[in-house]
This record gives structure tokens, C-alpha cells and sequence, in this order.
């Protein structure tokens, strides 16, 4: 299949959260028929009042499930497992279904060993979030400038890796790249997880209410993200533990460095630290 | 002395940096007349050419000395002692000093005790600043929503501290405190150099210059201040050692505590981390 707004590709997005929001509010406004499945009838009329979706339901409706040629899940990585398990009978033969999971090897493989022959799942993650959640806060501006990741496996399909990839560019992402679910992993572990537990630390440092007349942007921009969803990131680091623990050490080693460069007084190691840091920082300029 | 711009008064500023041209531009724009002394005739010229200073000089010229009323010294630490060291015959009588050094401890005491009986040093922190340097990244709205630290000792006049806590409301800062150079030290150790320090290691552990095609904002976010003056941030750091290896110490064992919660499986000692933080970052919302 391919995505076709004319011939009004139909588009399911199961779990209606920031991410799951952000994907309707992207899609509907370029043309595609959009319906989603989650958990609150609340959620499903707060899309429909902002014309998010076309159609919503608060159950798992056959119909809806049968008639979706791609299904959009943004779930939490169990329940996503959860949800295949029991629901799979109700997909028609050839639907695409991918994600938005920040974890791969352990789903991925999982998801694609227990699938139907006749449909395909091909995984990818958005590099796009808030420190928010709920759809209340969906925003398709998230997109822009933002990296997307396809993780596809040997067993899926040229044509499945395409469509993926396709709706990266239809979600309006600014780079869209492939890893395997392993480099995927090792990556988020560095990129995305082992930050998210350095700002968590860093905050639980101190429990100075004065601090917030003293700071300056640094100290507000390494804390952005340690405004977390329990839930949700307890899950995905267990999900990766491997690759975190080791990213972790790997920060805790260079930091070590550092210090250890502080404390016996070597400069130059620690001047040459900072040249290394600065000029491979430079790539990250937008 | 009181700050006023309809009397005039004179204020000089040595060293034009980023931090110095920002307060330059701040203040002519509030009508001050302003000299300034730097090490570089390109830099006095292209001030000159931008309308930031009234005056200036390549040499440090006794006549603008002698006619300053208000001094703020924006140098590197040690160049700022040496110029004390050095000049202070040349301050007129009443002349009061101030300063933008980001160490206190290590600096306020020896100047005050070098320093004639006839001037007054009131030292400040304007918690601003810019991961570029220089004039021509100069941009006075980097004052706006920002902290300024005045650091007065027990040879502080409530006069001078007074009116460093103007020039704090006239640069346009958010918000003005008082802090002791032990306590600033300390504050400084954490919100500011361990975040620095933090954002260093992280960048220098990988080398992988496709990194950039799988980032998230959150990695951008942690390592912005990796691009990082050398010269500067390791003299700050050495002259603030003890406080700094103090915070180091306290960040890695917080982050190994969620290191090993990982480890072991302790979902809930994670979770807890997770909340606690989450909680205090809602204080550091703009």
C-alpha cells in the first residue's frame, strides 16, 4: 500500500496521548482519514471537538480496527504487547501497523514473532516529545526539525520500510534515518535515556527552594526533561537496561575523568576535555 | 554615589567580552556615559562604531580612570588581581568597583584586602551568559528573566551594595539577591559548573558524528554548554575546587543511586527519583 490522501487513505491511531495527539492533529491537516482507538471517552471527544480525528472510540471497535490500512500505535510498551495478543484476529489481511515505542529489541521481535502472517509491522520512533503529556498538549510542531527513526528487521518488506518512512515525511519530521533494533537501542540509550537520568539526578541533588534566584539557563536546560513520566520512562530504561547500564558507566567513567583531572590539578586534561566537547558539539547546532 | 544618567555618570568598563559589551549596550541604551578599556583597539573601534561606548582605550589611560565613578571589571580572574594589582593608584578617591567574575571566594577577599581604603570593591554575579564569546556576540537581553548575585563581605558599605543592586534593576535583571562568597560559591558549584562539567563528559563519550541524525532535544538540551571557553571555565573551576568536587561527589552518587536501582530491578526506588524531580522542576518554569 501507500499512503494516498486522495483515495483517503484511512489511518488508526490507537492510544490518543501527546504523541498519539500530535499524529492525528499532523495527519488530519494533510488530508487523511483519521480514527482512533483509547482508553477515555473524554480524550476521543476532546479530538473530535478539535477536529484531531474523524472517528474515535473508547473500545476496541471491530469495524474501526478492520477498515484501518495503517495503524499508528502509541502505547506503552506493554500494553502495546497486550493490545497484539488480543486484538490481532481483527485486522484485515495487508494492514501496516507501526509505533512510536523508545525502545526496540525488546518489542520489536516480540511483536513480530507473534503477528499474523498477513500483515506487517514495521517499527519506528519518533524523536519528538514534551515534557508534557496528554493530548491536551499535542502539537505537530514537535515534528519540525525533529529526527524520525525507521527500525525495521529482516522480516519486513521494502515496500513496508517505504511506507514508514513516508509518513515520517508526511508528520513533517526534518530527517528521517534507518537503524536495526539494536544500534536503535544503544543509541536511545545514550541519546535519550542516560539524559533523562542524568537531569532526574541532577535534580534530586538539592531541595533548595532558593535555587531558582541564584540559576541561570544551564542549569534550567539540563533540567528541562527531569520533569518525567514515572511510568512510562521506569518502563522503557527497564526495557533497555543493558544498553543503559552500559551507557551510564560510560558517562560515569568520563565524568570521573573530569573530576579526577580537577582534583589532582591537571589543566590540560581538562582543557582538553572541553576542547574535544566543544567541537563535537558544534554538530548539534540546528 | 547613586547611579544617574540625567547627572551623567561615568562608568567604565574593563574587559569587553560578551559579558562586558552586553552591559555596555545596556547601559548607554539607558543613557549612561560609558568608556571602556579592552586589550584590542579592533575591539574598542567596532564598540565605538556600534554605539556601545562613549570612550575607549587599547591602553588602560589614567585620565578615564581617574574620571570613572563606577567600575565593572569583566575580565578573567587572574587578569582582574593582576589590573588591581597594578592600577589602583590611578582610581580617584570614592571610586566604587564591582565586578562579573563567576568565582568568589577565591577573588573577593584578595582584592578587598589589596585594595586602597579610599575605594570601595562590591562583587557581583550576572548569572547570564552565552555559549559564544566576544564583542560581536554582545546582546544585553540576555539580562532579561536572568539572576544577578550581589556578594557582599563585612567591608561592605550598605552605600555601595545599594548601588550595585541598581546597576542589577538598570542592566535589567529579573531578579536581585544577596549571597555571601561561601554561599554564591557553593550555589555557583552546582547550578553552573557541575552542569557545565556534566554537559562536557557527556559530549566527549561518543564519537559517532551520525549521532546528530537520531537526536532528540533532550541531548541538545544537556550539551548546549558543552561548547565551552577552555581558558575560562577551567581557571573557575580550579578557583573554585573544593566547592566544585563537593557537588561532583554529591551528582555522581545521586546518579549512582539510579544507576543501581536500574541494576537491581527496584522499579520503585527509580519511580520515587522520578517524582521527586519531576516535583522540583516545576519551581524552575519560567
Amino acid at each position: 500500500m501507500k499512503l494516498n490522501k486522495n483515495a483517503n487513505t484511512h489511518i488508526l491511531i490507537v492510544g490518543l496521548g501527546l504523541l498519539g495527539g500530535s499524529y492525528a492533529l499532523a495527519l488530519k491537516k494533510k488530508g487523511y482519514h483519521v480514527e482512533a482507538i483509547t482508553r477515555r471517552q473524554s480524550t476521543i471527544d476532546y479530538a473530535l471537538e478539535h477536529g484531531m480525528i474523524d472517528a474515535g472510540a473508547a473500545v476496541v471497535d471491530p469495524a474501526m480496527v478492520a477498515r484501518a490500512e495503517l495503524i499508528v500505535f502509541a502505547l506503552y510498551p506493554h500494553v502495546f504487547l497486550d493490545w497484539i495478543r488480543e486484538y490481532q484476529n481483527l485486522f484485515t489481511p495487508g494492514t501496516i501497523l507501526t509505533d512510536v515505542t523508545g525502545v526496540k529489541g525488546s518489542v520489536v521481535y516480540e511483536i513480530q514473532d507473534m503477528l499474523r502472517e498477513d500483515v506487517e509491522f514495521i517499527a519506528a520512533h519518533p524523536m519528538a516529545g514534551k515534557e508534557v503529556y496528554g493530548i491536551e498538549n499535542s502539537d505537530d510542531r514537535i515534528f519540525q526539525n525533529a529526527n524520525y527513526i525507521v527500525v525495521p528487521t529482516e522480516k519486513n518488506t521494502e515496500d513496508a520500510i517505504a511506507l514508514c518512512e513516508e509518513l515520517g515525511h508526511e508528520l513533517g519530521f526534518r530527517s528521517i534515518s534507518r537503524l536495526s533494533p539494536e544500534m536503535h537501542d544503544e543509541m536511545i540509550a545514550y541519546l535519550s535515556q542516560l539524559t533523562h537520568c542524568i537531569a532526574v539526578s541532577l535534580m534530586c541533588c538539592h531541595d533548595n527552594e532558593h535555587l531558582v534566584e541564584y540559576t541561570g539557563d544551564s542549569f534550567r536546560d539540563l533540567t528541562r526533561i527531569a520533569k518525567i513520566n514515572d511510568a512510562m520512562w521506569s518502563e522503557l530504561f527497564f526495557m533497555n537496561k543493558k544498553e543503559l547500564l552500559a551507557q551510564m558507566d560510560l558517562f560515569m567513567n568520563k565524568f570521573r575523568e573530569l573530576r579526577d583531572s580537577l582534583e589532582q590539578g591537571r589543566a590540560e586534561d581538562m582543557r582538553a576535555m572541553m576542547r574535544l566537547s566543544t567541537e563535537r558539539r558544534k554538530l548539534f547546532d540546528k
